[in-house]
């Protein structure tokens, strides 16, 4: 009886040790934008390097991007409970002449429930044909990203 | 003789109490931005508002844009003597169906010569037609400015 | 019988016209943002001219930032349902040295339900010294603001 | 006689075969940005992966900034003349407590004289502590690097 107490004790114990570490910012697996993209990250190094897709919601209303790979980093939250992160995503287009690229740039907050939020700024760039139409280039925008 | 003398010390004293005084960041008059936009600031009121007009240049590279009204304000220069200031263009276009607004913010810079540049952001919108399609409305640049 | 059920029937169908009708993206009233500031609009002109204050949230984290000065102009809601807006606000700061300005550039989207959602992004802008430090003098974001 | 002759002709011809393939947007080298930081990609791989280092200039005003590691990636110049690039820069500061990543989205553009010019837009994010001061924690800007 002492020794069942003592596992429930030590039970117990764990899962509050446990769970701080389960809460950490990773930002591996799925998460869905405030204008309803999906963001998939499939891959997180151990150097903090990450990989994966994304996916333009129906939000986007524009049937031309295509889901397209994105990579990047965030900071290991082995020194940072709440790291910044990158990503970019490499737009795959229906008509791929064009070209377009977004860079992500947020930071992974986490609250007292631990739950995650991302978030990011983003830019977003043309290809332009020449350097006195690169002034209309990017666009700009903020996403929050949420499990 | 004596009076020549006079007047040539007089000069120079009004030279060297004149030219700081010149050396306002006052908006008011003509600008040519680095992507060769003039930029024109007909009315400078005494509460440091100011209105004029923009008108793209080549560069613009958008046959749409017609010279546009502007209006805006600068900080008070009794205060600062490299005033923060904004300006708004609400843009005529040939097709006068859409509607596009820029917003400038920026500060005068003022060099030992006296030089004025003008450094700023700017945020240009066009229209969208839902909050979904909102994300793609807005552009992102900087322009400088100079006499 | 008749006539008072047609005058029921003509009551709702006024009611159902005119009320959208009223539900219009006019600027004016108070309003609060995503991250708990409030802004209110006094004075809407005819002539499409806004002014008001913006009062700071908790969420600004500065306790520096007083209630302050906006003022700006949306589009005229008879020629857009959905119009574009912009209002600067000059920080009134405890420490009155310093000098802040935001500009916000956005636009007014209203639901089937009438419900009316701002939608802006805003630059804020600090003094710099000199031309060489004004690239670290912008920062960016947005708010959503609603009723 | 003869063999200057054909060492002549020979040279003309690598010269006009030399100098087309020279003329590529390829990032690897120095680079100087109009606030005089130095940007030198010392590694382009054939995946078109970038990595370097950021040196701040006397611009940056800020002697916390370290010389930092960046790493990005550019378009395939055999797809593109003038390809869309970016990188980010993971700062080392002297008080390493903090921590800052700005990312860099742009062009590089080429004239006809086959010079080299990078336009881009940046962001520059700081840790902040919670979602309610994410609002402050991005800066932006732009740069433009020549060789």
């Amino acid at each position: 009886m002492g020794r069942s107490a003592f596992a429930l004790v030590l039970t117990l114990a764990l899962a509050v040790c446990v769970s701080p570490v389960e809460r950490k910012c990773l930002l591996s697996g799925s998460w869905r934008s405030d204008t309803d993209c999906r963001m998939v990250v499939s891959t997180l190094e151990k150097d903090n390097r990450l990989s994966g897709f994304y996916l333009p919601g129906p939000a986007a209303g524009d049937s031309e991007l295509l889901t397209s790979p994105l990579e990047g980093s965030q900071q290991d939250t082995q020194l940072v409970p709440q790291p910044i992160f990158y990503f970019t995503v490499n737009w795959r287009l229906r008509d791929s002449a064009a070209a377009r690229t977004t860079v992500f740039l947020g930071q992974c907050y986490i609250d007292t429930n631990g739950e995650e939020t991302l978030h990011a700024l983003w830019l977003l760039r043309e290809v332009a044909d020449s350097p006195d139409k690169d002034w209309k280039a990017t666009r700009i925008g903020t996403s929050i990203f949420t499990r």
